[in-house]
Order: structure tokens, then C-alpha cells, then sequence
């Protein structure tokens, strides 16, 4: 493991996985294909399929793509499904892909998966950096901004996140990250155990596995600290509530680690391989969500492929403690009630909210619900009738569910579903603020463009929807995530430019939170996805 | 999973990984061998290599066995190593293989070590079989036999244990449980859990992983009351303290199991994969001691490779807690201080006992000793010196280490070397009974035959070796084990037929405890190793 053959790079891409020379083999009953175009299906394959099918294939959230199961469905039909997507939550890929390429995956799929390799502590060590000594960390802010109103955007295929200044819209910086950056996380403030000024430290897991973190009380060309690489393919990062350590959730390979939240030094490595809650043992077993959670010294770490929660506690890393609390597959993200006693995260195969006490590190509750649940950062809000409740959108179906979360005040109405809402289709994300009247859903997962390019408001009080903005009409492009900023006056929306995401004609469309109208645009961004206000993340406003 | 080629039987032995029919291919720089010879290598591997070497052959206690290394060797040197084994703990097989056998080892193991399939729940409820439903079990013993005083007798290599009537001194029954039974555990009585009459049922671990339930109350054809097989290579079994549970730990899968303890119906399977205390991922990592926690609902689980204690608590299965003790490399065995707070396990390859604080779940200490302790059941007395100490056997060197284990009492002596004792060569087993002024070494792990066939009794108050006893000068049988009655007036041995295993010419030797003279002998045994009284594994009298 000492000597590698990767190379990587922060913006480099056809990272670790996709480059690492596995043993290629001829599949039996596979169409021919050379080694140059199994490299370029191996490279994106880890880009555009390994999230939902897994890298091994055996499928997850999306279906299993083993040779066995492709070759019976043929070249023909597979290109129809990567051109136009189904309808049960596979996107269409012909705005992304072009027709050799979608012709060339078809073939990729029917060959064997190529296993990607360990990664063991010392190589972590030998890829961590540091950037900024924390001893020459600034006292203070060195800039004049109102920090706590940054967002912190995605900029997904460019391997960065953009600071933004939430009150001047303006950019601050382009921060080199891993590639595809997935989540970011900070201590947050109701987290009792929290020591120093929550929210100016940020965490940020590239796909890559590529971890990063950045100072917001930086100058601009020094807010990128701290670097180490702790997988091939990643996804969430969170850091624990004393802010001593941050843990990084890995797909490939499946496992998660402890770093030094410090300096990121990598300090320990826990296998995520496992036995599923059916009993059979599962090689590829990713890490989804990783959470701290803010009534324990722990993280809870979504086990996908297991069907369990791992609470992970954090006082004492060399006798390290772990509860597996079973529930269903495949765990994929979720959220805190506003108490942050109950996690809600989606087990999107199973079509079950799963609801975990994170005081007892037991199994609270599993709501069954509609078809492949995905709430992303989630929606808390109070309903007239059932009281303080969550809330989701779905991949498989356009529809919005609502269930009560709050079993001390309203037992009757706990974990159990108060609503659903149907939408035009299916999407990726749900926000709201404590001040607004809405909540507002994406419909990024749905294949007519004229669908995936809207978001829709819903009424808090009446449940109905009250508008739907198209955020644009050009092809290729899709409207995703939405996020308030600290007062709740403003919310910001994406225009990702999935088939050109390489030049900077992504944007963020602001609108009045309460008038619904556009009121500021901010261009020049590189495929902007995922946004994250310092304010409300830290203080867990949802 | 559902369709297996194994078929199975209690005795047969080539089961499991012998005969399951692994992917076969010729290996690079390896001698030509018969698809039929690589069969029987197979076979032999398994049941005289593998406990070492481990199964994929990255090694453990015994060297690195891939063909990376062996080939590097050469076949004259590897035949010379497995006929007069080494100085470092390897045995001598000219004893037990004939030459043809040596030559045919030495070529199977410069193949590529086949992988054995993974077992999953379903399966192992499919092998699971109940011989007598729990509610038809007696509620008084149906004999007349002081059953306390019972020993159960490893009948090692066909697959069965003895019941043996210590008062009577006559063989009670032969039941057929897994191959080369390694442990039997039964509910202790000084665990403070207890329901019902502890060690009236015993739980038998095969190496074959076929896991075995024994009612001493029953007449002797209808002991054996239960059935399940949880793994293909196995170890250890433990009962929960409550006696509600009973856990299995496998070498291969690397995992463990836990049952129900009334009718053995396999509940939940645990991965032992993991990543080791170095930060690189292990596969083949094997479990090896399984321990009920006297002072915890919990179970210590030993994780042989990793180097950690997973202490696995079993007040709640669905939602499982375990907490990973970081120790050292390659967890064996081991036993309680006479409290039954603190465990200590030998880690071979790190020449460490480990002592774990089964209260805090937290390392206690690691003690530096020669080379590879291995103290089996182990021995606990008073040292006048010292105060209360543990003592182990070395499998590398000819040894006893004696240790400090009484930290409140003593702490300046706790978890330090109190003394050495040089013995005649590298053993397997010490023992002793808080009745007695001696302990008792075994010296199996020796070469050369009349160190071998010897056993060593040591002063507790001079550290002197009393006497020198030769068991047998028969070739190819060693003397191995020692275990004291249940009054401590006496001391069984056994004479351990290697090479002749499978027909009934081994036999028990009996001393008296104060005289050191012998007093009987018990014939007629198939291969007898181990040895468990009743009274004193169920009381804790070490």
C-alpha cells in the first residue's frame, strides 16, 4: 500500500478509482471493448453511477449492474435506459452523456466490476497536509465580513466550494476541495459540548475522499488549511461536539476514519464491513450520512448497504465503543428533529423513515412511506394540526411526506404520517426556516425538463402548493437544493449546469421568503449543487 | 447461499472448507499437483495447518504461508521444516504425516490458497436441528452419577466428546459433536446472572463450527440436544451470563454468531473484519477466545489479527453494543483474575500478556513476556512474594511467566513479571486449584519426543520444578493438558495418540495432587486433549 500508483490532484478527477490500474479481464458474453474506452466507462462509471449502483454493482439505491443482469437486458435496452432514465428514480443521462458515451457505458456495464484496492492508515498519513500551522491561526476575523452569513456552495464537478457573502452576494473565494464535494459540515452551536466559535471551522468531503478544511477567518487564499485523503469514494464528514476529532464516512473503501480535528491527522481506521440486518455479509458496506449527535459523545454513521445505524462515541477513540442499531437498508442521509434527540433518516429500498434515539442508541421508530424517501438536509416545521413535524421528498415519486416528531408533546401524532403532498415529480431536497410560511421542494429526479427545472412552495398552514418557479429553460440544465439564509428573509436556489459543468454559467437564484419573487442572481458559478448557510447549519435552523 | 455442495456430518471431517469445492487454479512457480492431490492438501491444510497459518495463509502464530514466500523456500527446505518443525513453535509432523504427505504439503502450499464461501444466517438455520424440545428436558438428573464432578473430554480427531465420571472414573458416553472440538463453555457459577443450576448444560465449539448443546441431567444417549453449525473453521463458544445467549466465534467466515441458548436458533451474525491496530484491513480476521464477562452483561470477544478486545454487550441484540479494546497482535486465549474483573489473553506475535478491565471496558495493561505465551485455561494462585498472580506456558520458548494480577492489593506488583521459570521446552497448558501447593506445565510444543511426553510440576512457594513426569515413550503421542478434579485431590493428563488419533489407544492419566504418584488410568479414548471439570470451570477455580 506504500507505493501507489494514483496520482491526485484536488481538481483532478479521474482520481483514485477511476486511475488505478485494477486487473482488467475479458467478461465472457461482455461486448468487446479496447482498454482506452474501459478506462474512460471505469472513470465515468465512479463519476455519474458508483453513488446509486455501488462500485462492485451490486446495486443499492439503484439496481444491481453485475454482468449477469446487464447482458440478459442487452446493449440496445441499456442505452434507452442511460438516454432517457426511468421512472422510478434513474435520471436521464442524454443532456450529460454523449451518444458514443451513453453507447460505450452500455458496453462497460456488461463487463466484470474492477476491485479497487485497500487504503491503509500509513498511506493516509503519507497524503495528509498542513496549510496553516494552528498555531498561526488568526485571533480574529481578517476580513470585515459578516462570516455568519456566508454560504458555503458546492462547486460540484470542479472540485471546489465557493465562499459566498450572503449580505453583499458577492463571491469571496474558490476553494480547491476534493471533486464532487458531497457535504461540509462545522461544530454546531446547540451542541452543549461545543469550545470555540461554531461555524468558522468547515469540513468538507470530496467524492474522492478527499477531506479539507477550511478557516472562514481567513483571507481569502488562505482559508484552505488542512488536507488528507482517507478513501477512493466518499461521501459525509461530520466533527464531534467537543471539536477534538472529525470522522470521514468512506463508500470504497467501506469504512470510516478519525482524524485530529486539529491538524486532520488521520488517526484511526474502523472497517465498515459487516453483516446486514438479513444476515448475509456484505462486502461493499458504504458509509452514507455521518452525524454528530448533539445529547451523546458520539457520531451516528448510516451503514447503507447494512441496514444499520452505527452511534460511534468519540470519548475514548483506543477502547472505542460502537452500538449497531438495526433497521432497514439502504440508509442513505436524514436529520435531527429541533430537539436533536431523534435522528430521520431515509432507508430508501425499503421505503421507511427510520427514526433513531440518539440519548438510548436504540431504534425509535421506522415510518413506512412512499417510494425511495430523501430529505437531504431535511424540513422541520409546526404543523396546525399535528403539532412540530419532519418532513421529506422522494426519488421514486413525486410526492412530499409529513409525519409528526415530536413524541414527548404529541404522542398521539409521533412517527406516524400527518400528510402527504403530491408534487410534479421527483426530487432531491426539502428546506425551510423557522420564519417562513413554506416549505420548498426540488424536483431535481424527474426526467422532463420542465419538471426538474422548477421548484415548488408549499403552504405550512393549507398544504397546498402555492407556486411553482421555473428557475430555467436551457437544456441541460436543472433547478436543485434550496437553502435560507440566517434571517430567513431570502431564499437560494441552483441552477446546475449538469451538460457543461465545467464552465462557469452556473448560477444562484435568490428569492424574497415571503413575496416569492426573484430578487438577486449571483453567475459565474461552476456548477453550483448543495449550499450551506454558517448561521443555520451551526445553529440548526431547518 | 441456499444451495451448498458441503455436505456435513459430525464426524466427517473433510466438511466446511475441505470439500466446499474452491475455485481451483494453477499457480505460477508452483509443482504440478492432481486436482485429487490438491483435494487432500486442502483437507490436511485445514486440520493441521490452518489454526496457525490461517486459511488465506497471511499468517498469524505460524509464519506467512503465500506462494510468494513457500516458493522462495523451496520444496526440500518446506519438507524438512514440516517433518522436524522449528525452535519458534512450529511442530514436528513426521509423526503424524507420512513422508508422501510431507512432500504433497509442501507442494499445496506454493498453490494459491483457495477462498472458502461466506455463511449466512439462512444457511446456518437450515443446518440448525433440535434433538430434544427444551420443554421435554428433565427437571432432576436421570442418573445417579455425581455429575459435578463430570469431566468433559475432547475426543480430538473423531469428532466427539467424552463424558467421563470423575468419582467413578468410568466413561459415561461419547457424544458426537463438531471435529476436533477446541472448547466447552457452560454457564459459570460465580456469575452473579445466573438463572438455573449452572453446569448442568454445556455448549460445544467444533473446528468444524458445528456448535453442540450437552445436558448432563439426560441419560447419556440423549445428551446431545441441540445443533447448529455456524461457521466452517471455529474456535470458541460462551454463554451470556444470564443465560439467555450463546455466542460463536468463526475463524472462517471471520465472524461471529449468537444463538439462542435454549434451542441454539441462530439469531444475529456479527463481521469480525476489520481494520488491525496498525491501520491496514484485514480479511481473514479471525475470532478466537469468546469469554462471558463475569462482572458485565457482555461478552470479550478476541479478535486474534486485529488486535483488539471487542467487548460485546448482549443486554439488547437488536441494538449491539461493542466496545473495541485496541491491544496487541495475535489475540489467543486467556483467562480471568481470580475476581473475574480483569482478562488476561497472550498476544503471540506481540510476546504481551493483555490484560482488559471487563468493568471500564478499557485496557487494563500490557505486560512484556518471552516468546509467545500461550497460558490455555491458565492457573491463579498465591505467590508468597507476591500475592495473588496469573502464569502462563510459552509455545516459543521453554517457559513459565508468573504476574502480578491484584491491583487493588498489590499494586506494586500488579501487571509486572514476578518471576520465571526456565522449563524443559515450549508448552501448551498450565493449570492448578487453590488446594494445591503446585501447578503444572505441559511441554506439547517440543520436538523432541521425551520433553514432549513429559510433564512439569512446579513449587508455588520455592518457583522450584518438583518433578519431571514422562506419560508415554510411545512414538507419536505427546502428554498435553492437565485439569485438577473438583476436590483438588487430583490430577488428570492425557496421552494424546497424534499419529494413531482415530482409534480408542489414547488415555487419561491420574495423579495424585499431594503425592504426585499415580493413581489411575482411564483407557479406551479416542485422541483425548482438553479436559473440563465441572465443578471447577463453573466455579471459576483456576
Amino acid at each position: 500500500m506504500k507505493k501507489t500508483k494514483f496520482t491526485l490532484s484536488a481538481l483532478g478527477l479521474a482520481v483514485g478509482i477511476a486511475s488505478s490500474g485494477f486487473a482488467l479481464n475479458a467478461t465472457a458474453g461482455a461486448p468487446a471493448m479496447s482498454d482506452a474506452d474501459f478506462e474512460k466507462g471505469k472513470s465515468i462509471y465512479f463519476q455519474r453511477c458508483a453513488g446509486c449502483h455501488g462500485t462492485l454493482r451490486k446495486g443499492a439505491t439503484g439496481k444491481n449492474l453485475e454482468p449477469k443482469n446487464t447482458q440478459k437486458l442487452g446493449q440496445t435496452r441499456l442505452e434507452k435506459i442511460i438516454t432517457y432514465g426511468t421512472e422510478g428514480g434513474m435520471n436521464n443521462f442524454d443532456d450529460i452523456l454523449s451518444k458514443d458515451e451513453i453507447t460505450l457505458m452500455a458496453k462497460y456495464i456488461q463487463q466484470t466490476p474492477p476491485i479497487p484496492p485497500e487504503m491503509s492508515l500509513a498511506l493516509m498519513k503519507e497524503r495528509h497536509k498542513v496549510f496553516v500551522d494552528p498555531k498561526d491561526y488568526p485571533t480574529k476575523p481578517l476580513h470585515g465580513r459578516n462570516w455568519e452569513n456566508f454560504f458555503l456552495v458546492i462547486e460540484r464537478d470542479v472540485g471546489k466550494i465557493a465562499i459566498i457573502d450572503g449580505d453583499k452576494k458577492e463571491v469571496v473565494a474558490h476553494i480547491p476541495t476534493g471533486y464532487a464535494v458531497h457535504v461540509l459540515k462545522a461544530v454546531e452551536h446547540h451542541n452543549t459540548l461545543h469550545t470555540e466559535n461554531p461555524g468558522r471551522f468547515w469540513f468538507v468531503m470530496g467524492r474522492d475522499g478527499m477531506m479539507t478544511k477550511v478557516d472562514l477567518w481567513q483571507t481569502p487564499d488562505k482559508m484552505k488549511v488542512a488536507q488528507t485523503q482517507v478513501a477512493y469514494d466518499a461521501r459525509d464528514v461530520a466533527v464531534s461536539g467537543d471539536g477534538k476529532y472529525v470522522i470521514g464516512g468512506g463508500y470504497w473503501p467501506p469504512h470510516f476514519v478519525i482524524l485530529d480535528a486539529k491538524t486532520m491527522e488521520p488517526l484511526k481506521v474502523v472497517s465498515a464491513r459487516g453483516v446486514n440486518v438479513d444476515g448475509e455479509y456484505v462486502n461493499e458496506s458504504r458509509v452514507a450520512a455521518v452525524y454528530d449527535t448533539p445529547m451523546a459523545t458520539s457520531w451516528l454513521v448510516s451503514m447503507k448497504e447494512l441496514g444499520q445505524m452505527w452511534q460511534v462515541d468519540y470519548s475514548d477513540i483506543d477502547n472505542l465503543q460502537i452500538t449497531k442499531i438495526d433497521s432497514a437498508k439502504y440508509l442513505h442521509d436524514g436529520f435531527y428533529d429541533p430537539t436533536g434527540r431523534y435522528f430521520q433518516i431515509a432507508a430508501n429500498a425499503s421505503n421507511k423513515m427510520v427514526v433513531i434515539d440518539s440519548k438510548t442508541r436504540k431504534l425509535e421508530a421506522m415510518i413506512d412511506v412512499d417510494k425511495k424517501p430523501h430529505p437531504g438536509p431535511g424540513a422541520n416545521w409546526i404543523d396546525p394540526k399535528c403539532g412540530p413535524v419532519g418532513g421529506t421528498t422522494h426519488l421514486g415519486v413525486g410526492k412530499i411526506t409529513v409525519w409528526g416528531n415530536d413524541p414527548a408533546g404529541h404522542p398521539d401524532q409521533a412517527w406516524k404520517i400527518c400528510y402527504e403532498v403530491e408534487t410534479d415529480g421527483p426530487g432531491v431536497f426539502i428546506r425551510t426556516h423557522p420564519k417562513s410560511d413554506y416549505y420548498w421542494a426540488d424536483q431535481t429526479k424527474t426526467p422532463e425538463p420542465e419538471v426538474q427545472q422548477s421548484i415548488q412552495v408549499i403552504s405550512k398552514k393549507t398544504h397546498e402548493i402555492v407556486k411553482t418557479i421555473r428557475l430555467t429553460e436551457k437544456k441541460g440544465y436543472a433547478a436543485v437544493h434550496i437553502e435560507f439564509n440566517n434571517d430567513g428573509s431570502e431564499v437560494w436556489t441552483s441552477v446546475w449546469n449538469r451538460a457543461d459543468s465545467k464552465k462557469p454559467n452556473g448560477e444562484i437564484i435568490i428569492f424574497d421568503a415571503k413575496t416569492l419573487k426573484e430578487k438577486a442572481r449571483i453567475k459565474g458559478l461552476y456548477a453550483p449543487t448543495g449550499k450551506f448557510n454558517v448561521h443555520n447549519r451551526v445553529n440548526h435552523v431547518t
